[in-house]
C-alpha cells in the first residue's frame, strides 16, 4: 500500500476570479464523474509537454516543458506551451505535478510560472527531490522562485491535492527521480506515464516499478496516458547495463586519456562512469557548468555517491599521467560552444586534446543535431583522437524511452478502459493506436489527441468534446509571446537575400527630391558600393522625375520605391532584398 | 581488353594563355612520370565532387557536382566548387570525366562550364549516354549549351585524352550508367571508384565489373582513389533485390492505391516498380517533374523498357479504380514543394490521398531532412494512409553506397601502391585509413586529401606537396561567388533579430534635427508601433541634443545613433536589431 500524505499549499479560494467567460469553457462544464485532459503540449510534436487535468472541481497541471524552436522560427530562443486554459480556470488550479527533470518537462516553469501565480498565491509544485532541485536552480537564475512553493514526494508515495490523489509511481529513464503518476480521482484512476523505460537491469532505486503497475491494473485503470515516441523501434529498449560493459570495456583498452560525453543530466550513467574510472586507478574530472550543476545537486540530495577522492579539478587533471584520467564532458549534441566541441575545435581554454585519447561519445544526436555532432567527431579525428561514438559501437548509448514491446507491456499490465498516446509526433500516436489495437483494443478506446483537444473519461465513454486555445508561446530575448507571424517572415525574408534602406529627402509642398537619394545595403551582395546598386539609384530617380511631377501621395511614393527598387535589383541580381524607404518630407 | 577508341576536341593549342602565374603552381612541375591529383571538393565534405588529375602536360577534372548550403550560408542556393586551379592551366585541360548523374557529381557544370570554356573551345565532356542526357538537359535549362562538348562512352570503354587513356569501368549504384574510372597514364594506373556497391544481385546491366578490378589489380595499380562515405556501417550494402521484394509485396497487401516515392534518379527500382505493377494488373502515373524528366530521358536512350500501357498520365490513373493504380512520386526528402509533401499536405493540384492508400516512401532521409520526411509521413497518416517508411520496414531502401567490406573487397581486388579516401567527411576518411591498415597497408600509403591538397604519386613515392586555392564558391540568384563573410554574418544577425532603420535629416551646418527621426522596424517583435521602438527615438533625441550642439562628424553620428537605438533596444528587449541609420545632411 502506499504511502499517503495531505498535500497543502493550495489555492485560497480568495484568489483573483478566473477569466473564465470563454463560451468553449461554459459549455464544457466538469463534473465529478468525468475527468477532462487536455495537452497543451508534447502532442504531434516533441517537447513542452505540458497537460491540463480536470475533474470536479480540481485542475492540475503535468509538466511544463520546452521545445527548441524550428527552423522557420527565425531567431525565437525557447518555445514554450500557452498555459491559457489553466490561466482561465486558476481558482481550481491546485499544482503543477513534475514527472522528470528534462527540460522538456520543467523547462518552461520559469514562464509560466508568472502567468498563473497572482496575489500572493504561489504554484505548488510537486515532483522527486531532484527534479525539485534542478527546478529550483532554474527559477533562481530566472528570479522565478516567489512564484512557486516546492513539494519533494519520495517514491511510490501519494500526495493529495483537493479531491484527486496523485501517486508517483516511480520509472526507470535517464534521469534519476523520474515518476510515473497516477492520478485517483473520483471519476477513476488515471495513468500518466512520463517518460520511462522497462529496463529490469537499471539500478533497483530506479526501476520501474512493475508490480504496482499490476496492482493498479488489477484494481482498475480508467485510461492510460502513454509516451509513444519510440514505438517505431520494435522489441525492447536496451538494458543500461550494456552501456556499462561497454564504457567499461573501452576504458580498460585506452592507453591515454578517456573523455566520455553524455547528456548532462544522465547522472546515472555519470556515476558509474566514476566508480569504473576509481576501479581502474583513473581520476574522473567533470567539464561543463551543466553536468557540473547537475551531479552536484544529485550528490548533494543523496541520488549518488561518489568514492572519496574519485573525482578531482580539470586543473588537477591536467597534471595527472594520461592513463589515469577520465574526463567527463558535454556537448553529445555537437553544440557549438559546449566543452567537447571546444576541445574538438582546440578553442576550450584549459583542456587540450591529447593524440592518442579516447574520446567516447555516449549519446545520439537527436534529429536537427546530427550535423554540429558529425562536425564535432571529424574535428576529433582531426586532432588524433580515438572516437567511438554509436554508429561505430551501438552500445555506447541507450535510449531513455521504452520501445514498442515495452509499451505493450504497459497495457498488458494496466489493461485500461481507454488509452491516448501522449508524447509523441502525430505517426508515433497513430502507431500506437495499432498496437492498442492488436492488444484487442477497438478503435474508439483510442483517443489521438491533438494540441488543445478536450479529452473526456468517464466509465461509459471517451471522446473529444472540444477544442480550447493552445499551442507555442515563442520567446525571444525578454519577450515571451506577442512574435507574430509577420515578424518571422520578415526576419526569414532577411535572411534570405537581406535589406536595402533607401532614404529620401523630398519638397512636401512640390514632391521634388531635396537631396540625392542615400542607399545603404546589407547582407546583400556587393553590398551597397556594388554596381547594380549604384545604378538602381539612378532608375529611382527617373522613375521619380517621370512620375512625380506635382506633391506625391506618401504612402504611394512608399511604394513606387519600393517597385522601382526592387524591381531594379531582381533583373539584375534575382535576389528580392527587403526594399525599406526611409521618406522624410522637409 | 576493353574497347579503345580517340578523344577528340581536345583545346585547341592556340587557346587563351592560361594565367600560370601563381608561385604555388611554379613550384609544382609536372612531370610524366607522376600524377597529380587535386580534390577540389568532396573530401572533408559530402558533396560538390569535382577532382583535378594532372600528369604531364595534360590535365583533366573528373565530375563537378553541387552542395546544398549549410545552415549558416543564409539564403544562399546552391555551393560549388573552386576551379580556379583548373582556369589557371586551362591549356592543358582535356575534357571532364562524370562517373554518373547525380547532382552531387554534375550539378555544377552550369556554373563552371562558362568559367572554363574560352575563344571558342568548348569543355569535352565524358560519361554515359544516360548521364549526358541529363547534363544537356541541365545545360538547356541554364543556357549553358554551348560551353560544351559531349562524348558518350559505352560501359567498359576506354578514350584517350592527350596521353591518358581513361576506361570506364560498370559499377552498380543508384543510377545507371555509373562508372569507376581507370586513369592509364605515364605514371601508372590511378582508379577512381566513384559512387559504386557490389551488388551482385543488381540488374546485370548495371552490375560492378569485379572481373576487370581483379585483372587491373594483377596489372598493377598505383593508386586507389575511393569512394569511403558508407564506411561507418559494418559489412555490406544489402542487395536491391531485397527493396524490389519488398515493394512487390507491398503491392500485393495493398487493397487501395500504392503510392511509392523514392530519388527521382532511381531509374531501376522506378523501372522495377512499373513491372510488378503491371504483372499485378495495376498502371503507373509518373507525379513530379525530375523524375518524369529523368524516366522519359531513360526510356528515349534505351536505359529502360517498359511493358506497353503499363504507364498512363496522372489524370488516367484518376479514373482509374483504386486497386489498378500505382503512382510514383517525387518528394523522398520531404522537400515543401514536392509532390508527396503536397499530396501529404492536401495541397496537391490534382492528386488527392485516398484513406486505405498504402505509401511507401523507398527511401532514407539525408542528415538535415530528418524533419521534413518526418512531417510527411505524419501528415499522410493523418489523411488515413498506410505509410511504410524505413524505420518501420528496413526492406523497403538500401543505399547505392558500398559498406566497410566492400570498400575492403575492392582493396583486395586492385591492390593498390597507395590509396586516398575521397568522397566523404574527414571521419569517413580517417575510418578508410584504418581499413587499409588492416589490409597491411603502412599508415604512409594511405593520404588524407583536404580540399586543395596536391597529392603526387610515382612509383617510388606518395605525398602531399602543396596546396591550391579551393573550397566553396556560392550561388546566390544569377551571382556566382563574390558572397562575402559579411553579407552571410549580416544575414544572420537580420535572421535573428530584424532590422531597424532610423532616418535623420540634420542641417548640414549646425548638426541640428531638422525634423523628428523616423523608425521603421522589421522583424522586431512588437514593430515600429510598439512602445520601446517610439521611445528610442526620445532617447535619441535626447542623446543628439546633448552632445551635439555644433556640427557633427558625420562617421561619429553613425556610430551613436547606433549605440543610442541600439542599446536602449536591448536593455528594453534583450534583443540586437541590426541599426540602420539613413541620415541625409541638407
Amino acid at each position: 500500500m502506499p504511502k499517503q500524505r495531505d498535500g497543502s499549499d493550495g489555492p485560497r479560494t480568495s484568489a483573483r476570479p478566473a477569466q473564465n467567460s470563454a463560451p468553449a469553457a461554459g459549455r464544457m462544464r466538469s463534473s465529478s464523474k468525468t475527468i477532462r485532459i487536455v495537452p497543451l503540449g508534447g502532442v504531434g510534436e516533441v517537447g513542452k509537454n505540458a497537460t491540463a487535468v480536470e475533474c470536479g472541481t480540481d485542475l492540475l497541471m503535468v509538466d511544463a516543458g520546452v521545445k527548441f524552436p524550428e527552423e522557420e522560427q527565425s531567431g525565437i530562443d525557447l518555445v514554450i506551451p500557452d498555459v491559457s486554459y489553466v490561466r482561465e480556470r486558476i481558482d481550481r488550479m491546485r499544482g503543477i505535478m513534475l514527472t522528470h527533470g528534462h527540460e522538456d518537462h520543467i523547462g518552461a516553469l520559469p514562464f509560466i510560472l508568472p502567468q498563473l501565480a497572482h496575489d500572493g498565491w504561489r504554484v505548488p509544485l510537486y515532483g522527486s527531490r531532484l527534479t525539485l532541485g534542478m527546478v529550483e536552480a532554474k527559477l533562481r537564475e530566472r528570479r522565478a522562485l516567489e512564484y512557486a512553493t516546492f513539494h519533494p514526494v519520495e517514491p511510490g508515495e501519494t500526495i493529495t491535492v483537493g479531491q484527486i490523489a496523485v501517486e508517483f509511481i516511480p520509472v526507470a529513464h535517464s534521469i534519476p527521480g523520474s515518476f510515473m503518476l497516477g492520478l485517483h480521482t473520483s471519476a477513476g484512476l488515471v495513468v500518466f506515464t512520463g517518460d520511462f523505460k522497462l529496463d529490469v537491469t537499471a539500478d533497483t532505486l530506479f526501476q520501474t516499478d512493475q508490480n504496482r503497475l499490476r496492482e493498479l491494473g488489477d484494481q482498475g485503470v480508467l485510461a492510460l496516458l502513454s509516451d509513444c515516441v519510440r514505438i517505431e523501434r520494435q522489441g525492447r529498449t536496451p538494458p543500461e547495463t550494456l552501456v556499462f560493459e561497454a564504457i567499461n570495456h573501452l576504458m580498460q583498452e585506452a592507453k591515454g586519456r578517456v573523455i566520455l560525453t553524455t547528456f548532462a543530466s544522465n547522472i546515472p550513467r555519470l556515476e558509474r562512469a566514476i566508480h569504473m574510472a576509481h576501479a581502474m586507478g583513473r581520476q574522473s574530472a567533470i567539464v561543463g557548468r551543466s553536468m557540473d550543476q547537475n551531479m552536484t545537486v544529485a550528490a548533494e540530495l543523496g541520488y549518488i555517491t561518489l568514492p572519496p577522492g574519485s573525482v578531482v579539478s580539470a586543473d588537477e587533471a591536467n597534471h595527472l599521467p594520461d592513463n589515469k584520467v577520465v574526463l567527463l564532458t558535454t556537448g553529445s549534441q555537437g553544440e557549438p560552444t559546449s566543452a567537447l566541441a571546444r576541445i574538438a575545435s582546440g578553442s576550450h581554454p584549459f583542456i587540450q586534446l591529447h593524440p592518442g585519447d579516447t574520446v567516447v561519445l555516449s549519446a545520439e544526436p537527436v534529429p536537427g543535431n546530427t550535423e554540429t555532432v558529425s562536425r564535432t567527431i571529424d574535428n576529433l579525428f582531426r586532432r588524433g583522437a580515438i572516437v567511438i561514438y554509436k554508429d561505430l559501437n551501438p552500445h555506447v548509448h541507450v535510449s531513455g524511452h521504452a520501445s514498442r514491446e515495452e509499451l505493450r507491456d504497459v497495457i498488458r499490465l494496466l489493461r485500461p478502459r481507454y488509452l491516448a498516446p501522449v508524447h509523441g509526433e502525430y505517426r508515433h500516436q497513430w502507431l500506437y493506436s495499432l498496437v492498442a489495437q492488436e492488444e484487442g483494443y477497438t478503435a474508439d478506446k483510442v483517443l489521438i489527441a491533438e494540441l488543445g483537444d478536450v479529452m473526456e473519461f468517464s466509465q461509459d465513454q471517451a471522446g473529444k468534446v472540444g477544442h480550447v486555445p493552445a499551442g507555442a508561446v515563442l520567446v525571444d530575448g525578454l519577450t515571451v509571446g506577442n512574435v507574430s507571424r509577420e515578424v518571422l517572415r520578415d526576419r526569414q525574408h532577411l535572411a534570405a537575400d537581406g535589406v536595402v534602406v533607401v532614404t529620401l529627402v523630398v519638397d512636401r509642398h512640390s514632391g521634388e527630391l531635396v537631396t540625392e537619394p542615400e542607399i545603404t545595403a546589407r547582407g546583400v551582395i556587393g553590398g551597397e558600393t556594388d554596381g547594380f546598386i549604384l545604378e538602381s539609384i539612378d532608375a529611382l530617380k527617373r522613375m521619380l522625375q517621370s512620375k512625380y511631377r506635382g506633391k506625391p501621395e506618401y504612402g504611394d511614393l512608399v511604394a513606387r520605391v519600393k517597385e522601382s527598387v526592387g524591381s531594379f535589383i531582381w533583373q539584375k541580381t534575382h535576389l528580392r532584398p527587403l526594399i525599406i524607404p526611409g521618406i522624410v518630407e522637409i
